[in-house]
């Protein structure tokens, strides 16, 4: 038994070595060369070069990535949004007042304009609705169900298909040199968890995002985790260094957004000490994706475009720094 | 380089093999033989077994810990407590009204009584003085600072080692066999992280506790955590198993406590499907460390005693399972 498994884990070993030497030497296939691609691999080089002023500790190799719009798509939509307007249409035949009452009935007959109108509250009003009421694990198959069948309409792909190949590449690239690969989104916390580790390589306890309260209840015997109708905490913002501190307990060296409300998690990791990387898409491409930014209603790109120079922070165009945007069918 | 780095790399794989085959002969060394161990070793081959029924993929190896009165001591108080009693003495000057208000006056003449007396609102009146109004680099250090320094009057040692040898060996074997080790505990996350990667090897980001509500704000131009006197969570239990799902996302197949506050987290671990196992630590060691159960104002270990054999939940008697409690010095 023991020869065996001496076997069988050198053999693992092995291939793995393999991988790491023929990926060390063409790190990052799908980003074009150019001064992004150049800022990630200078500073994975200077952070993992023991000998360098730059060095540290793999313990200390946090990397934090937002999720909509800096992995995978956000636009004309955020994904969790389009998944509570499809439940929201799901669950009208138990709620008949739904037909007449705001912000439902806009979603109910596709009027997005009245759904805005209703504005934050609304918004909390059709995620209270359609992300509480159940128990964790109901919760977790309804997204599975839904991710699993549901297409975005521009590109007829499942939205997990969505994701930026250029990034799944960087989260690849870090974490096979020392570094552990976080989430820190706006989104949902156990929205994202279902599909975190299979789209990105990214567990459920390394994905931190906005909750609702949960309470442990015992039904008929078995003891399950209900999910209530009250935010716990919206991870957005400044809430996003807030989310790190509960959930990770230590500074990134290496933060990566795509819009305003990426620039305080960006801010705090960028300030530590030592040397640091914070990154930000861009979205500049109509024809492969969507460009937007300024005066977009998501993913606003505007503060931190204007204070990206002053500030170090790289700014990663779609267009220019992205050879591929998603996966190959 | 390609070459040097596969070299080093080879060289490194191979010692971790040895050591993993050296260790599989004889795990958990500190343990008596017994039905405690067997069934700690009887999980693991079962759950790591790819032929067998109850295989589990190392991605939902999940094992959580109780930390006080199960991975470090907690008799005849808890360390946190010892350090806010502390940090009130030291903060007693710039607060002359605590001379004459309880229950800080009881913490400076040493009247546990009286602080006793102050109830659950006492201990949090004492905590938010102690655990607030700084940043979080600030906390850390005080933290780190004062475990360096103070020392546990019966043991004439450090708390950090303080800690079960018997249950270092079990995290270090559950490691091995592809498991991911937890702390969830009643304790504050803060004040356990800053010690729980020496002492455990458990990094931060694997730590769950109490918390205090951080604030994001930028001081003297710098952006910082700041910890308000406001408590976010408590993580006791039917906490316990609401800040699993928080936190880890996952449920724990092995669990770890020594008192009736972690039974819920017990009954939620083992009441998942497959195999299970729910553990607790019985301080039944007046000699070697301290015995206390049922009636114990720490710790108490009453309920689930009476409910461990229905329920197949094993009790780790330290008298005796454990050969060795602490470290050798």
């Amino acid at each position: 038994m023991k020869h065996f498994m001496t076997t069988a884990l050198l053999a693992l070993l092995l291939s793995t070595i393999t991988s790491i030497s023929v990926a060390a030497e063409h790190p990052l296939p799908s980003w074009n060369e150019g001064p992004a691609k150049n800022a990630i691999l200078d500073f994975v080089a200077a952070v993992t070069d023991k000998n360098g002023k730059d060095y540290v500790a793999p313990a200390e190799r946090i990397a934090t990535f937002d999720n909509d719009g800096t992995l995978w798509l956000e636009y004309p939509m955020y994904t969790q949004a389009l998944f509570a307007f499809d439940r929201v249409k799901e669950l009208a035949s138990q709620h008949p007042k739904w037909k007449t009452t705001q912000p439902f009935k806009g979603v109910l007959e596709g009027d997005m304009k009245a759904v805005g109108a209703s504005g934050m509250k609304g918004l909390m009003q059709i995620i209270m609705a359609t992300h509480s009421g159940m128990t964790a694990a109901e919760f977790e198959q309804e997204v599975s169900n839904w991710l699993a069948t549901t297409k975005q309409k521009k590109f007829d792909r499942l939205y997990t298909e969505l994701v930026y190949q250029p990034q799944l590449e960087l989260l690849d690239y870090l974490r096979a040199n020392g570094f552990k690969t976080f989430i820190v989104s706006g989104g949902g916390m156990e929205f994202m968890r279902p599909f975190s580790e299979g789209a990105y390589g990214i567990p459920p306890q390394q994905v931190v995002g906005s909750s609702v309260v949960a309470e442990f209840q015992v039904k008929d015997g078995k003891p399950a985790l209900v999910r209530m109708p009250k935010i716990d905490f919206i991870n957005d913002k400044a809430g996003k260094p807030v989310g790190i501190y509960e959930h990770i307990g230590r500074r990134p060296i290496l933060a990566f957004g795509n819009s305003d409300s990426d620039m305080q998690m960006i801010e705090y990791a960028t300030a530590g000490e030592g040397r640091r990387l914070g990154l930000f898409v861009h979205h500049t491409d109509a024809e492969r994706e969507y460009a937007y930014d300024r005066k977009s209603h998501v993913g606003t790109l505007n503060k931190a475009l204007d204070q990206a120079g002053a500030n170090g922070w790289i700014i990663v165009s779609m267009m220019t720094d992205w050879k591929t945007v998603f996966p190959d069918r």
